[in-house]
Parts: structure tokens; sequence; C-alpha cells
């Protein structure tokens, strides 16, 4: 099954969420309204309430609250993504201005807030509480998450240790907690919860690792933001670590270091950087680690094959893994 | 009763808050605790929690999940105080340097995220849904109304209703809130319960006009912040309002119109402000204002007159009305 497939075959399912998505931003706030139709515009790929659906079906489900479910895991998602182009100052977002740069780090931090607090309340009015604790508790991971990662910004000695637990809670939290959501509203027991779970985790490992690698690598018109965008935030990734391992002390090394801790980060530095990370293999093993995440995942739904839905979930696993943006 | 009878009847209640809201800062982060006990101890009164914990004795409630009720509402109320620091670019809260200037935009939302997270994950480990879903819309509300005061900024044509609007969704909401969680919890019936709501609107209303009428009257030095500080960041409050509506067509209206539309506020300024509220009265009829919101929340209670607890909810009711800062 190809990941086209998979899209016409949750084609109403996804369809559904995204009329929940505008429907729901219920305040009666125009400006409020304003910022989040935005921002729930802007959009991305739908990852994962697409994986909630499957997760869902996997486990056979056959009522119709994985819509709302795939709503309240996209509003956890985008109430992160506000938080943070207000902490980033990012200028751009998918290649449009950010909400921050529309509307000020006000109007952002609050847009959040009330996209944190109606996905609860959609929640509180239908769900039942381990699915609702389970949401509640990736939030505070990706929160925990973005904070780490801000701690450990501007420092070349970050250890792949720490960048693992970074993305883990920063972004496979809540792609876990997607799937594990979606299981458990399907009837999963704990044991195939906590299989799709670690399903969830693992793929969202993968889809970090490459996202962290292309922004070393991809065309920034393809990518809709700028070559080195992390780094140039003073964001240590995976393949900076691998270059890290693999240089001989030297004035590319000692270059780097100085640099990465001195916060200003030049153009021609990027594409230097860029240019030793080809030479020495680092971005080709960043996305090999990627891939082994992405095989562990696999290994972690072997025993839903017989389900109808499962080669919906292998398909989006693919899609996930070789992504080019 | 006086108030302090009431803080001694409540002591163990509130001693027992005061240590699970520290207790509860469970994140492994050391940033995070560190944040979150800075605003947990810069504190104020507790005034949310012991009025959940009256409500609740006002019910004839014995059981102890008051205690986490108490600090699930004083984190919902120090979420909003962190990012409403951010926002403000406030550099004092309370005489103390705010949390904002000491950790810098970030982790200010990040430890207001963490704070809203924690609330509604001791609410799901242990609270019947209705109390839950209570707290939740009153977080959805507190947001909206710091969106309406933003939008209102720096605009002296808001009226009464729209300044009402604002305070009864910014304040009022999570004091009605409280009481109401309290009064669920001790068992209260819906009629039972929408009065508590109600009394803890009326006494939240009354509660933020006195506080916008003390920022134009009392000394700093007391108040542990600047004169007409809400005026100095572009709120327009309801003493304001009044003399706006006392004040002849003339040279002192136009120079406010021009001032606050201006945006720089001179200290020249708020002190000529000062004066004509005190000549025209404009801050007597605030307290007035807020005077008649306390009698009407005391109306609310008469039904609970015959319980043990009732005196402690009226004390508190009266300090609330009578406090100088």
């Amino acid at each position: 099954m190809t990941y086209q497939q998979v899209l016409a075959l949750f084609a109403a399912d996804l369809g559904a969420i995204e009329s929940a998505i505008f429907d729901r931003l219920s305040s009666q706030n125009e400006l409020l309204q304003e910022i989040m139709t935005y921002i729930a515009r802007s959009g991305g790929k739908r990852l994962r309430p697409l994986l909630a659906c499957i997760c869902a079906k996997l486990n056979g489900y056959e009522g119709s609250d994985h819509i709302a479910l795939g709503n309240v895991v996209e509003y956890l998602h985008a109430a992160t993504l506000l938080h943070d182009d207000v902490l980033d100052d990012a200028h751009l977002r998918r290649g449009a201005p950010s909400a921050n740069s529309k509307w000020g780090n006000h109007f952002s931090v609050l847009g959040g807030d009330f996209l944190y607090t109606s996905a609860f309340d959609i929640l509180l009015a239908r769900f039942p509480r381990d699915i609702i604790r389970v949401l509640c508790r990736a939030s505070m991971d990706m929160i925990e998450g973005e904070v780490l990662q801000r701690q450990w910004r501007g420092r070349i000695d970050i250890t792949e240790g720490i960048y693992y637990k970074v993305i883990s809670l920063k972004t496979a939290s809540l792609i876990a907690a997607s799937c594990r959501s979606g299981g458990l509203l399907g009837g999963a027991d704990e044991s195939a919860a906590g299989d799709l779970e670690e399903f969830g985790r693992s793929i969202g490992m993968a889809f970090q690792i490459i996202d962290d690698t292309l922004d070393y690598m991809a065309d920034q018109e393809k990518l809709g933001k700028i070559l080195g965008g992390d780094l140039r935030q003073g964001t240590v990734t995976l393949p900076l670590i691998y270059l890290m391992q693999s240089l001989p002390e030297g004035e590319d090394k000692r270059r780097i270091r100085e640099t990465v801790e001195g916060g200003s980060i030049p153009d021609d530095f990027v594409l230097r950087i860029r240019t030793l990370m080809e030479e020495l293999g680092c971005a080709r093993r960043a996305l090999d680690t990627a891939a082994s995440h992405a095989e562990r995942s696999k290994e972690k739904i072997l025993s839903f094959a017989g389900s109808p839905a499962f080669p919906a979930l292998e398909a989006a696993a693919d899609y996930i893994i070789h992504r080019s943006h």
C-alpha cells in the first residue's frame, strides 16, 4: 500500500477531522478565531490525526470519536507550534510568516493557551479518562522537552543521549500518545496499547531525526525554511553531533566550537558545515539512525499483521521514513 | 468572625495546600522546578484555595481532596501570572523581580504551560469529571479575558460594559470556579453549586475593581508595584472610565485621550489623573461599585446561613472588600 492509497482510504476521516479543526474553534472572540484558524490552516500533514485514526481502526473501532481525537491531537500539536514561534522569534513557519510575526508574542501565547485548553475541553466532553490522561502526560512531556532543548542551546557539548531525550520528549511523545490513544479508543488492551505507543515513539524519533538532518540538506525553497535553521537558533542536532565525533581536532572543529558557543552563525559557516557533513557521511549516518528507529517501530506492530488496517499503518510508517520534505 | 480567625480555622488545610503546591512540582527538570517554585513562593494570599476549601466544608465535605483542589486552582492562577508577565514585560510582581525578567520569555511561557498541564494531570488522577470541566472552562475564560483586555489596550473609548466583561472573564471566572468546584466536591446540588459560583463571580468582580482602583491610589511601597501601572501598560480600568464620564470637555480630557492613545505615559500625567480622580470622586465611585458586587455576593449565600462554615465564607468576602493592599 502506498501513502497516497492510505490518504485515499482515510480521506473521509481526514476530511471530517479538518472540518472539526475549524468548526471547534469555538471562541466568541474574533481575534482568537483568526489566530487559531491561521495556525490550523498552515497545517502540515495531519500526521498525528492520521496515526490516531489508523490505530483506532486497527483495533476494530467503528464509532466516530476518532474524528474528535484527531482534532485534539492536532490542537495540542498546533499549541506547541504557536508557543515555539513565540520563543524562537521564528519568522518563518512552513514558508509563511509565523503567527508570532503576524500578531506579536502576546496573542501567540494566548492562542496556544486557548488551543491547549480547548483540546482538554473536547476530551472532557466525551472521552474515557485513560485517553485524556495519556494526552495530558504527552503535553507535559512536550513542554519538558522544549525546556531541555533550550537549556542546551548554544552548547556544542550536548551528547547523543541528551539529544535523544530531547526529541523523545518534544516530538515522539505526542506521536506515541496519538497511537496509544487511538488504540485505546478502539478497545486495545494494555499490551496492544503499549505496542502502539512504542511504535509511535520510534516513528516519532525517526521523524525528528530526519527533520533535523533535512535542515542541513534540503533546498530552502523546497523546505520553506532557512538552511541550518536549527543551528542558527543554537540548537545542536544529531548530524552536527556526529560531525563533532568524526572531525579530527583542528581548525574546523575549533571554529565550530567557538561559533556555536558564540551564538552568531554566518551563512558561509553553515555551508562549510554542510560540506563537512557530506564529506564525512554524517547526514547519511543520521538517516541510518532514523531508519533503525523506523525498523524498530515496525517490529512493534507485527502482532497486528492480521488486521485490515495494518497495511495502512505500515505505509504511513514508510512514508515518514522516506519523505524528502 | 474576623479574617484572621478564618485563617486560623483553615490553617491546617492551607498548610497542607502549601506543601502540596511545592511537593507536586514534580518535573524531573531542575529549571522547571526552579521557575515553578519561584512563582509558587511569590504567592500572594491563596485566596482561591481558601474559597475552594470553605465552599467544600460549607457543603459538609469531610474528605481530603480539597487539598489537591486548592493546589490545582493555585497552579491555574500561577500559570496565568507567568504568561501575563511574559506578555506585559512586567518587571515587578508583588515587589519582586518577575519570572520573566529572571529567566526570559522562553522559560516563563514553558513554566506556565507546565503549570496548566500539571493542574489537569492532578485533576485527572482523582476528581469527578464535572469538577474538571468547571476548571477547564474557567481556564478558557481567563485566556479569552486576557485577549479581550489586550485588544482594548490604549483605547480610552472602552466602555464600562466591556471592562466588566474583561474582568469577569479574566479574574472572576477562576474565583467563581474555585467556589463552584469546592461546592461540588462537598456534594452541592446544581442549585447550591450555582449560588456558590455566582457568589464567587461577584466577589471576583469586587476584588478586581478594588485592585484596579488601588492601582491609582495606593503607595508604591505598600502595593509593591508602580503607581498607575495598568495605565502605563495601556489598560484603561474603571476609575479612569468614570473619570472620562465625569470630566467636562476641556484640556484635561483632551490630554487624557491623546496620552492614552499615544501610549507613552509620563509620571506627572499619572499624578494629574490621580488628583482629578480624587477631586471628582471617581475612586470612591469605583469602590462603591465594588461594594455593590460584594453585597450581591452575600445575598447569593444566604441559603447556607445554617452551615458551621458560613461565617468563614462571609468573613472571607468581607476581607476581600475591605483589604487596603
